[in-house]
């Protein structure tokens, strides 16, 4: 039951967030949506930013179980393993019609200056996204799939940024577009 | 005089919304900095959303001044213009300790889904920006130094889109590396 509270204030935040920001959103208007009492959130969460560091925490759990599961499927090439990683997303990100954004992104760029546990764990999402990259690069390049002279790590650490900014200005555009042009210059340009 | 106090509260405002985001910002604490009395604000701007545009202006108009002076420098040729230019960003950011990001990316994040005017007014900025980058990649492939096969109106997008990912990633890791790794792949990988 505790359990369930936590998650339901956990869900309602995320939706929240995700939606309007971290700094719009009230503590009030999540426990609102959850349908849970207004005490409740400081008994599961210390403050806003532990809160914050919780959310983190969520969304990293939740893409790298999509990340996991399509850049390890062992019934695929490397490369193409990574090109259906990004298709799905972007057709995720179609279907919420270009809004929103990166969860882990948009929480970065509004509280990196100014909370620096949550400058900490964002960090720390962003580079394990990276490894999980890296190791599908590392692969490619073992099977000799990756173009000479690129390295697996500054390579995916480079696709996470360029993937942040496509999504960033999806969100501007509402159009896919920044995402079909990332996917094909990381695969034509950048890879091969 | 009225002229002065419009530039006095939109700096303020400029200086405290890129410390801290639009979000967070109220019109108090921007008077408060400006200096100026408490009433000012509506007589300038009719709503904070008018003034969110009105700073997307004053960024465009100082980010474009320096673009230009570098990007179109008769004395270079147009890749080494290109390099100089985000080498002198980096090293702005390099000052600010890796602090505050791009302020237009930052707006854009923040408010693209909550505000169509700054959506649309972000999304001028972009492509303004893009539009110069793209003149000096069509300079650079005239000329036969820009790797075959890339559209200069594309590689310019993606560019933008990278260079805000990559200042995103800086502002959350507080180190100028993905600056780096930027600049190496656009030039070494992207463009030749």
């Amino acid at each position: 039951m505790k359990r369930d509270t936590r998650q339901a204030i956990l869900l309602a935040g995320a939706e929240l967030i995700h939606r309007q920001g971290f700094n719009r959103t009230g503590i009030k208007e999540i426990l609102d949506l959850a349908g849970v009492p207004k005490g409740s959130f400081y008994f599961y969460f210390p403050s806003k930013e532990a809160f914050g560091l919780a959310l983190i925490d969520h969304f990293t759990e939740h893409m790298g179980g999509t990340a996991r599961s399509i850049l390890f499927d062992p019934g695929l090439p490397p490369l193409e393993r990574l090109a259906r990683f990004f298709a799905t997303l972007r057709e995720k990100f179609s279907d919420l019609h270009c809004a929103r954004g990166c969860p882990i992104g948009n929480l970065s760029q509004e509280m990196s200056d100014l909370s620096p546990a949550i400058q900490q764990r964002v960090c720390a999402a962003f580079s394990g996204m990276a490894g999980l990259l890296a190791r599908v690069l590392g692969e490619a390049a073992e099977r000799g799939e990756l173009s000479g002279g690129i390295d697996p790590d500054q390579a995916a650490a480079f696709i996470v940024d360029a993937w942040e900014g496509a999504l960033l200005r999806m969100k501007a555009e509402k159009r896919i577009d920044p995402l079909l042009r990332f996917e094909d210059i990381i695969f034509t340009r950048v890879l091969r």
